[in-house]
């Protein structure tokens, strides 16, 4: 038997955009993400215009934009004819003539992405009579998908039981040997699907004072108590851990900006509550920042916001 | 956005059925199971031959057979030509003269079953260029299966999570209760997937002269006993339940004939060995053949064992 078993949705993806380069031509084929403004490329079959996996655009400028909102259609074989084609930045910034392309849906039917193609030279009318092929196609990948999302939550889930290496005695939570495979595994699926994620640090300003004037048990109460209200802030599937002395790191996924200051804010609110000060910084993931960037990042902003608690 | 999302496999597979019938034509279009000598149909996009889901033939007839050793080409376009074809026993039963075949595949490279399709009228010799299309399908239909049956793994073992009302307070296995709810989740999952399946029946000889004899404590502790025992001679995906009084039942997946007889031995002799009579009866899944038919029939070849057993 020659058949090939996929491993994943990459492979299968991979399989499919080198079908349709195979059978249609197009330039380039892509499997691509949209999340908020941007439009991330996860995968291409490039033969000219030079675009690769991890490549972001502007999600308002493309052709995708008005093919998936049902305005203008999935297979144009010469683009310049169709208005919102032909007026979308993106014909500013690259030659395209003609464009073919599918929406890629989350199970709820919300949208993940799209399959898409585009070629600097017009193509065949006839190509449009293959639209259900395209359409079958991007149905199956988007079932693949599916699953693949779904399947990943169980992962994740599993990757997080507690295992005695990975948990820290004192406050129960992660330790920094569980937070580095973490962040690890999950920068591998961030790539992958172009998931969005964000880094906060956390930094506790009374831990030594504590120490010092009421005895280290009291200062491990004090760890033991921020440990379980950012534990109580978070969702199941956000992650936080103690990064050692007073320290505390919390991956948070599939936020957007406004969600997570709204989320800062409730962390700070929950610690003031307790009477706990704390230095908090954050940073959002890109394909073009990963996720130990994103934590450099939250650190840096981390002390700043130390530095000017400490002038008042 | 018109696109679907596929709940399924089985949804899936019918979508590609439509599409691959739509281009090509060819009157019966299937998605089959293998298991041992019989070839099950799973789907069909029938336009002439009458074939339905759950229809059984003989595997060594089919054409498919051929074809998934790589004997016979997957895309025939007049298949008498080609003599393991003219020859196959099915090619007498019914009118073939083209077909199209590719094999689906279980996760570890082995054969679950065939995507195929067969036409009383020879076709064109063009249909071959599309021989890349046919195995693409056939390798995303393969994952998604393979993806669907990783995922009811874990489905089934989150049924049988321990929840009170399915437990026997007594003996710590499944009720009567529990019982029904997984043979009948089991069942839809045989039927779409073609998996085989076994129920057993058990019936302590001595529980009535025990309780008699030795007082209901003792009865009691035979019951927990016997629950132990079967517990212990099944694998974790196997599923036991005290049915009520003395009577056991057992489901076993996956497994052939000489399987369940070894598995009724082991049974027989784990028993004996603890000075436990009891009378078994067994019987196999088929897709004629649901499971509650199983049961009955099981339970019928327990009494018989039961009556021989009375006689010696």
């Amino acid at each position: 038997m020659t058949s090939i078993s996929f491993k994943n949705f990459h492979e299968a993806g991979k399989a499919v955009l080198h079908f349709l380069h195979q059978k249609f031509g197009f330039d380039l084929w892509m499997i691509t993400r949209v999340e908020g403004n941007d439009w991330i490329v996860l995968q291409s079959e490039d033969h000219g215009y030079n675009v690769k996996p991890g490549r972001v655009f502007n999600w308002a400028d493309s052709f995708c934009s008005h093919m998936v909102l049902g305005n203008a259609p999935r297979i144009a074989p010469y683009s310049e004819e169709i208005p919102l084609y032909a007026s979308a930045p993106i014909a500013k910034q690259v030659d395209i003539k003609a464009y073919i392309g599918q929406p890629l849906l989350n199970e709820d039917g919300s949208l993940f992405g799209t399959l898409c193609a585009i070629d600097p030279q017009p193509k065949s009318r006839k190509i449009i009579e293959d639209e259900d092929l395209i359409e079958l196609f991007g149905n199956l990948l988007s079932h693949i998908l599916q699953r693949e999302i779904r399947e990943n939550e169980q992962i994740r889930l599993h990757e997080r039981l507690r295992s005695e290496a990975v948990i820290d005695a004192l406050t129960g939570i992660y330790n920094r040997r569980g937070w580095n495979q973490f962040i690890e595994a999950e920068e591998q699926r961030c790539k992958q699907y172009g998931y969005p994620a964000a880094i906060f640090m956390i930094d506790l300003n009374d831990l030594k004072l504590m120490n010092d004037q009421r005895g280290h048990a009291e200062g491990d109460r004090l760890l033991q108590q921020a440990a379980t209200i950012l534990k109580n802030t978070l969702r199941q599937e956000d992650l936080v851990a103690r990064l050692g002395g007073d320290e505390f790191g919390i991956l948070t996924l599939g936020h957007d900006i406004h969600r997570i200051e709204q989320l800062k804010n409730r962390i700070i609110a929950a610690l003031k509550a307790a009477k706990i000060s704390a230095a908090i910084g954050y940073a959002i993931r890109h394909p073009s920042f990963d996720l130990e960037s994103a934590c450099a990042h939250a650190d840096e902003q981390m002390y700043q916001h130390k530095r000017r608690n400490k002038r008042h």
